[in-house]
């Protein structure tokens, strides 16, 4: 397999907490990064031009979505994502499995891989290690990830077990496949919240890596319905252990406390569809919490929804302006409400950064917390 | 009364067709001209940056809904309506008249005015000539429209001839009212497909205009529900006996066809809520005609939408992904659409305009009417 990929180079630390950079062929990824998540080819409400000056080091694509429509063969002869979307930045595809097994319905696991039911049309297709990195080639992203069994939060320890065992054997068949030249692997590790079964899997992968190495790590199947506290435990233990020298990448997690949590204990990429769901919900992330956007409290606010951002929403319009949108249905609330939120949390990874570079990271940190508990503005 | 508005200046003709301009405080409007439809203070999904990439020389604010929410004294108390949707260009209002008959239930019309029930909630409310035009004020747009009955398209004469003598009482009653210095009133002119009505009920116009001159005449109560050949005979007919010095504004009109026929005959400006509700619904008018983004000959077509249009979405995308924003019903296709649609309507006037300057007009109209019947690309 090819290393598009460049080493991950730290450039600062703080404890496990890290400020990093890798280079993929579309340019370089300065960590640690919030990746907005575009799951049918488009952040949901956002124009590529709006999500440029939103500025993301990565953003996402979904096999399971795009490999079902428009189709990956239809995407790939169309030029690839990048050019499908218009997004010419690095992107990401996840495996496709965590759909699988949360959005689909009848599904039946084997050895050889998943038969599902698309949740479009009930069409009935199968996801294998194979298929997954035939999709993401057909794709064209710059980051693959490996088809990992996506086993829910509170699964007992045998099962959990027997899961591990065989997303490790998809893993060898995912690292077998030949991707694109321009595409790096990740592996993925599970384990619940259990430490030792997190780190035999970890063990598995780096049998592999040592053969191969692999562009990367991630951390699955948390925050899918574990207690916060085992969930925080658990990443606090184990991140550290992770090989230093390659991008940890914690899957799905991205509400501003998960983002701080994270980075402090040595995750350099997160990814999370929260910030533009809550966005069109009407819940705004802000340097001072949580703005809910519809209390009768904004309706004659002159005030920017944040002072402290500078984003497109923050530097034109009122929150009595967003406040009207937001009643009144209309579709530029979801759009002004997502472009703030993904400013808000693409940019609190930005400043984590800095401070780290500036080796100030646990008074940012400290600073951060105490804003967010001053009473909605 | 003031005279915010320039006397206009007719540039060029061909026939009864003029390209012409007048100034407002905030800008000059070059004519024949498009005006895209804001009603809840938005044009639906477009942010103020995308439409000033459309450039429109106008924009509609309606009367009806930003009164009853968010209400006219709180966009007042905020800077009015150009600072309330951060949309720095010359606004038109309309009455809020064709609303109240068009939208709201268990109207009562009387002399005063008319009681009408909220489409949102239910409560009653109360719209006068003085209502309308102290929202109007409050809203303080530049150009504000007098309320007139809207009567529906098949009225008989009688009936229709006691709602022009009201038209007329409320005209009277409309220019009483002290509007804002920036802000210039627009008559409108009723009496069906008759051409005897309307030109007595302009004649009553143009008595009041003898003591103080109205800054430009609307023809209004078409398009709804009359034959379009009935509309268009009294449209070739009736417009050019409006005063040549004023702008002429043809309301609730924006097809293609409708505005190439409009401007032949001597129209100035338009409005219409057509190509953004098109626009959602898949339908995209283009150089080669109307274009439905949903049909499967488009799934696969690397194709711009059109090759003539040089918007934001034709310029960036393929027919492929609109095509699959609109089946997996993104947010993003109704933006796209929207974008494209408002840019070719006001392109549109804009090469007429364009083509008139140039002495060129009975040919652009020609070969612009021949392309849209080529067969969809």
């Amino acid at each position: 397999m090819s290393c598009p990929l460049s080493p991950f180079q730290v450039e600062a630390t703080c404890g496990p907490a890290r400020a990093g950079r890798f280079e993929t062929t579309r340019g370089p990824v300065l960590t640690p990064a919030f990746m907005p998540v575009g799951t049918q080819g488009t952040v949901k409400g956002i124009t590529p031009a709006q999500l440029a000056e939103i500025g993301p080091q990565v953003i996402l694509g979904n096999t399971y979505h795009l490999g079902l429509r428009p189709g990956d063969e239809l995407v790939r002869d169309l030029g690839g994502l990048h050019a499908f979307m218009a997004w010419p930045g690095p992107i990401l595809t996840d495996s496709g499995g965590f759909q699988v097994f949360s959005l689909s319905s009848l599904r039946k696991i084997k050895e050889e891989g998943v038969t599902f039911q698309s949740h479009i049309d009930g069409s009935t297709h199968f996801l294998s290690p194979e298929r997954s990195m035939e999709i993401q080639r057909n794709l064209g992203s710059d980051i693959v990830m490996a088809l990992d069994e996506c086993p829910p939060g509170r699964m007992e320890r045998p099962a959990l077990e027997t899961s591990m065992a065989r997303t490790t054997r998809w893993l060898q068949r995912c690292r077998a496949f030949p991707l694109g030249e321009r595409q790096g692997l990740f592996a993925i590790n599970q384990g619940g919240v259990h430490m030792d079964l997190r780190t035999r899997h970890l063990h598995e992968i780096l049998d592999l890596d040592a053969r191969t190495p692999f562009q990367g790590f991630a951390v699955g199947g948390l925050s899918v319905g574990e207690p916060k506290d085992e969930m925080n435990a658990l990443l606090s233990e184990f991140t550290p252990t992770l090989p230093a020298d390659r991008p940890r990448y914690l899957m799905g997690v991205g509400t501003p406390e998960d983002l701080l949590f994270g980075i402090a204990h040595g995750v350099d990429l997160f990814d999370c569809v929260l910030p533009t769901r809550e966005a069109r919900h009407g819940t705004l992330l802000t340097s001072r919490g949580r703005v809910k956007i519809k209390n009768a409290r904004h309706r004659t606010s002159s005030l920017p929804l944040d002072p402290d951002c500078n984003c497109y929403a923050c530097r034109t319009f009122t929150r009595a302006y967003l406040h009207h949108l937001f009643r009144a249905g209309e579709m530029l609330a979801s759009t002004l409400n997502s472009i703030h939120n993904l400013s808000y949390t693409v940019g609190l990874t930005r400043a984590a950064r800095r401070a780290l570079l500036e080796n100030r990271f646990p008074d940012f940190a400290r600073r951060t917390i105490d804003q967010w508990n001053t009473e909605e503005p």
